[in-house]
């Protein structure tokens, strides 16, 4: 690794790490760009271990002395400055004094992310970037092996589910689930359940899903719809059968990510 | 319920509503003056149905008419006014077009937290606004009967905890508990086994927490530490044991009102 010195805010050399706020750097908007930006010495790493190509990294030169043995060997331009010049390019103060970029790999298909997989979120309308990147996190916490996207979820690469994640999207496989709901045949022909998670009553207790009647080898898919909506009626009647976490009377749903950690949790419970 | 109406943002009878972002309005700061502010409906109704003593209103036509059997017959004056006055009034332009603020109630006692509870949380330097709200949100959700706070803890009144919450800081009963963590002896003494939280690879899995061998009426304290530090070694030394969520490598640990909404259902389990 080579360090390379700039103080010049204007240098053209640090384009991939400019405005970042500004809405064309959002790839799914028209314009945007796509890149993939990782903020923090710990998500950078996560994005160097990841398949997807860096082009380059920014930072103060002590956070990426802290990088250098993750970047021995590779041919990738580090750029140092001061924490001064990089909120001018970035566009805000940034805490943690160092990014990465990198271009997005070709998309995983469904079949790539199930293949191997014993259990799998499949998501539903989450569209709030935090929530899916939290839900990303607490997937790679506690063991799920992969996310399927249905209709209305957010990207898992924009930048704030990046962060929110820890980095987790770029380590839990995750693909497009197209052709919904009727899609979810797929997850049937590969021997998963597929247990749609929701408040309605008639719904089974979460905790029948990991009981002692279920196979060892069981494959399960979690099914979560978002926050406000809930799952639509179409996913509802495509699953196999419905369980809800018992809650306290008179009380909100939990938010979307941490119903999905209990419901991680209570698969972990299996094993 | 009288709808007062004024258009006026200089109007001295909303002083309370005033400059919301600023320092002073926290009352754990020097100057704050400790108000308990509630944001949109849901939250509003969790006040007007709690002990804290409301003091005004303050919304558009629409969000205020949607209250009136809530206020039926208190004599809490409810000023109408336009979501552009309110911005002007409060600082920044609310989207749940209505706010309400009360005084505080007198503290509870950890011994009043405590009575008829069998589920508790403590918590070590919860210091984080948003983590206690969303903590409290899921132990609302999970039937936590309390929350007890140790050195550390941000304030579950201040208003950004009582928006995550979902207004639930309101309704789940606390208490700081001094004397730290020699005050633990309150619960031990009170039949409650303490039972740490923690990532150490010695601790015994969350589920035995729950398993057969427990008696059916066992009172349970739950204690959870900083989600960047965890307990400290006196808070852990103190616990009867440790517990931890069972994770999958690599990982960093759930954030810890995630962690904590994961121990609250495998508590809930038991019932």
């Amino acid at each position: 690794m080579a360090l390379i010195y700039t103080d010049d805010e204007a240098d053209e050399r640090l384009d991939d790490f400019r405005d970042l706020t500004t809405a064309d750097r959002r790839p799914d908007r028209p314009g945007g760009r796509g890149l993939v930006i990782a903020e923090g010495t710990v998500v950078v790493r996560r994005l160097l271990a990841s398949p997807y190509p860096v082009r380059a990294l920014l930072g103060v030169e002590r956070r990426l002395r802290e990088l250098e043995g993750d970047l021995a060997g590779l041919a990738v331009p580090a750029y140092v400055t001061s924490a001064d010049v990089m909120a001018r390019v970035v566009g805000f103060h940034l805490n943690r004094g160092v990014l990465a970029v990198a271009d997005r790999a070709p998309r995983s298909t469904p079949e790539q992310v199930l293949e191997g997989a014993r259990v799998v979120a499949v998501l539903e309308g989450v569209g709030d970037h935090e929530n899916l990147g939290a839900l990303f996190r607490n997937a790679a916490a506690l063991g799920v092996d992969g996310v399927l996207l249905g209709p209305g979820c957010a990207d898992p690469l924009y930048r704030r589910s990046v962060r929110v994640s820890m980095g987790n999207v770029l380590r839990v496989p995750f693909a497009p689930l197209p052709d919904w709901p009727a899609g979810l045949d797929l997850l049937r022909s590969g021997g998963f359940r597929v247990a749609a998670l929701t408040p309605r009553p008639d719904a089974v207790d979460l905790c029948e899903l990991s009981g002692p009647a279920e196979a060892e080898g069981d494959r399960v898919a979690l099914l979560f719809g978002s926050e406000g909506h809930g799952l639509s009626d179409g996913a509802l009647a495509a699953a196999d059968l419905a369980v809800r976490i018992p809650m306290a009377g008179g009380v909100d749903s939990l938010n979307v990510a941490t119903a999905a950690a209990v419901a991680f949790y209570e698969m972990g419970r299996r094993g």
